[in-house]
């Protein structure tokens, strides 16, 4: 499998389980939250998929896509270790949809990462949210919700908030 | 149409077409040229696709995969309208198979780049060789192919020097 075929996979399975998120969450009211902004592409899926939603993006440093930057008062700068507990104060238990793609190339500190924001994000989220990752995020009242076909074999996990 | 949805149609277009010139230039022998390296995703899908094939790389500076970056004496560091005329010197009218990659966000510039690269790379490429790239190429030797379905409406062009 080259880089090409992988990162085709990886798109997929992203795109996949976005939609499949946007579907369950059409009747759940409550802010998206998008973990990691990049170059933009899934934020615009979800502000494409999403129009009436309001989309705060958590990021350390934008570099995206001039046209994907978020408006000032949906974007939180900073480390998402700070960011996320602070955001509690904002919308304690409120959030739909979370998309975390915070994974770098250092997968092992990227799993990491991953596992120490899961009960931060897990505070921000109400009951029946949906939370797409890229990584696994073990917290225990989630529900492991299987993934679309595109996303098999572990590469993109979704959960439902218990 | 999201940036997802368009990014992800733009790889399934390129890697259609790229399989498609690999079968074409089975039976076809000499070098394969990458005008553009990016970040390296098509030419570790042509080096898996084409294990036995030289591959030349043209690139102004490296920004690849550190995977991805080519052996030395297959990569041709400069700008591409002093490089590719000096490569006549080492293979004219000899490679067999040309993938170009060279847009940039600034369309208008990279189409105009295209034009005037063209007679370049023509003067590489042996008769019935196939030229695969995303911007159109005029060349009047050279045949236009049908692209695979995926890169339908002008996604990506095809072409066979006559």
């Amino acid at each position: 499998m080259s880089r090409l075929d992988s990162n085709i996979a990886r798109m997929l399975a992203q795109r996949a389980c976005l939609d499949r998120a946007v579907a369950l969450v059409q009747e759940l009211s409550g802010p998206v939250l998008e973990l990691g902004l990049g170059n933009g592409r899934t934020y615009d899926h979800l502000r494409v998929r999403l129009p009436a939603r309001d989309i705060f993006v958590f990021e350390r440093q934008v570099a995206s896509h001039p046209d994907c930057v978020p408006p000032p008062d949906r974007l939180i700068l900073g480390d998402l270790r700070e960011t996320l507990p602070a955001a509690y104060a904002r919308f304690p238990q409120q959030a739909a949809f979370a998309h975390v793609d915070i994974a770098t190339h250092d997968r092992t500190a990227s799993e990491q990462l991953a596992v120490t924001l899961a009960p931060m994000l897990a505070a921000l989220m109400r009951k029946g949210a949906i939370i797409v990752s890229e990584l696994p995020m073990p917290v225990a009242h989630w529900r492991v919700l299987a993934a679309p076909p595109e996303a098999a074999g572990g590469r993109y996990h979704m959960y439902q908030a218990g």
